[in-house]
């Protein structure tokens, strides 16, 4: 009995999932009803199926020059699998400059939502001494995120945007009174904000990024293997070779 | 321009999956739907939404006791993060007992689907006197598979039971004439027939697995990584040292 | 000139090695002599490769029941390539309860040389007192690892000990003073010490565990893939359901 | 008793590898001969301890633009670890236009190396007419893989050029009779030949190109980590998008 689990139990002859039939979830429900299940323990609400369903959505790609599909796409050109290779791009997701965003945002408003405002203003202010940039703000052009905005929009209408959110945004006026540059909450804060509303933990928030880009992980391994590209290099002029010569034995 | 991709297009100021906004699509559409975008390059019809609901919900889990889950979990119990874990079941996946009979299955029917019935007897034939397995058949312990009844059932109804499907059940039937004991068509046959007659290539089955097996390995994880149970390894009963001992060197 | 290396240029007629050319390499050196030399970007003294020989040879392999060998050989009984299920065991070595703790003690090492034997005291007791492990101390049996001192043994007999694996005696006799149950220095104590002492930064010390522990993972996969065994499941007495049944939809 | 092992057995008092208790090999053994020991069940003798340093080395990096190296620092430019970092240019090792190709020569060799002259011609005259190449035979520039003279020569001093290695040479013969572009003997295909030789199975090929390819995988990543480079994208002009736009919902 060394391995104890609630979450599914799969046998011979019946499936099931947090406590419901499998094939009952099949004939009755959507796919991210049970997504949300599983991870859950319970059964969503027409309100927070639709929010789910948005978040998933809005994270399903990145495009081509992303470093977590450049991975997947370089691994399945040496002539590897489907599967061997969305798992390289996989092990991009969670990296701190990737994924990490979306947890390291829902980590601190989890964590610091209950903070007057008086305390935030002075962790904001000690953070910004030290350096450290509070996940979840940011973009590399714009002022304002308008995916935070469509996010945000469903979120009010469905009944999840709480006081995450209201922190969030908070937050992202407080910041922005710190700093020269304007620093909207982007879709990582968002979707951090959201799901940390839903009452998830915010050690599984990298966990809904990987359900949700994992299509368009895919996608590229998809097209990449059917290409007939082949062999793939970086380009010739992509390398500068900084080291030693002719050294001698 | 290294990397021509038909998939998306994603800057600074719009992104675009197979000619659609983003923000449009989140709004609209449910993840399932762009799912099936992404990987198809159209929006699915009601009816396909419906069947690839219930085909990715049927594949959400396989409990704890298989390899997929298992390496996933002992990778976190050493101690890894969310996406390093998932990461090691994945590379599960797509291995040829695993979702490799998926992929074998739609490789099958997708190259024979044409054959005449005594081409098929003969080719059958063939194959069981090589000892080849005609993946997607058989079940541990029943002579039918419930399973491929209920996902039948959907494609009947969303008129998406086609040639394929028709073609895999033929199979079933001639099998089962060349065969002593029972092979029912399974849930991985029963899949792979109906990706076939949606229109999707079977190079592309694995992935379809991949998306729907995502989070019950992500829910697995973090069972695990908050389960408290540290670092484990396989019982000393399970270990039988076969090999030499006492050389000298 | 997007990727600036100094560690090697491989081009169609020649390939050189931090400014060797390789096929010299491969005439005159061993093979671990090269290991030194891509990763320190210089060649190894006679003293030097003994010490490096031993290290990497105590890495080789943790056993059958380990974490990272059990998600490698679990990945490959799904039927899977050999570098695929060699992949999952590498995600389990880096964890911080395993190849982890080598890395941590290179890093408090690194970080605290210079400390007076006073602050020294004062920094272990505040650890404790906050819960936080010091790594690299502790076994699970013993009160001293025979291991420790065969590498140091050859620490000292090639003039590499100094004063990291001082430094490292010394937190241990005061982690001893100020602890109920033994903590001795083990094997990835040692390590750690020894590496800062010839120079590696301790970023680089799961590098050398990864390298170490790659023959040991390969011949447990190799194992498995022609073992005969087909695929694996937990045993069913491993598992303990304690989730919910008899969900109603 | 599930998982049978003659590799190792790790407790807590003893670590046997092989029926040779690893400390004593720590104290007498370099690493190669130990790497020999775990693959092959013995130690090797002074010439195969030589042969095998001589293969490893020449495996030991491929350059910065190559695939497997790219995933690798991508994955770790998006904020990962070193050990997942390394575990996606893993993933690319295997693949059949990587290290698939050491694997494949080795099979050639190991199944046909007792074919007679004219068995050989027929069978590589039918092979060009079905289009299949034989792996380990080619090189983009030169006629000629002054690499290969380099590993055969050592093979020749070792005594350890025997059957497989001249019938990978016959086989180059052959094919550059029935090609129009020359095809020379490769590393890929002297390393599998020699490997042959040295009784080592083809299905295990692939891991002595891991096992050779790991540091210089580890000196990327590392390079990487500490470049400061940060997130990095492909270029912009290396995208080109052919998909559709402006659709409508």
């Amino acid at each position: 009995m060394q391995w104890k689990t609630a979450i599914s139990q799969v046998n011979q002859d019946h499936e099931v999932i947090r406590g419901y039939d499998l094939h009952e979830l099949v004939a009755k429900k959507t796919f991210v009803e049970v997504i949300f299940l599983i991870l859950k323990g319970q059964l969503p609400t027409p309100d927070e199926t639709r929010m789910l369903n948005a978040m998933l959505a809005t994270m399903i790609d990145h495009g081509v020059r992303i470093g977590s599909t450049v991975a997947a796409r370089m691994v399945n050109s040496l002539g590897n699998s489907l599967h061997t290779s969305v798992a390289a791009g996989l092990l991009g997701l969670g990296g701190s400059r990737h994924g990490g965003a979306l947890e390291g945002a829902a980590q601190f408003f989890q964590e610091h939502a209950e903070l007057k405002s008086v305390e935030l203003v002075a962790l904001l202010t000690s953070l910004k001494e030290q350096k450290i940039r509070v996940p979840g703000y940011g973009h590399r052009i714009f002022t304002h995120d308008k995916r935070t905005d469509a996010l945000f929009a469903i979120a009010k209408e469905t009944g999840l945007y709480g006081k995450h959110c209201r922190f969030a945004e908070l937050v992202g006026e407080e910041l922005n009174k710190l700093s020269s540059k304007p620093l909207p909450l982007n879709m990582d804060g968002a979707n951090a904000a959201i799901l940390s509303d839903m009452g998830f933990d915010w050690q599984l928030a990298v966990g809904f990024f990987i359900i949700g880009r994992m299509p368009g992980l895919v996608a590229h391994v998809y097209e990449e293997m059917t290409s007939g590209e082949g062999l793939r290099r970086l380009a010739e002029t992509e390398e500068e070779y900084i080291g030693k010569n002719d050294s001698q034995l």
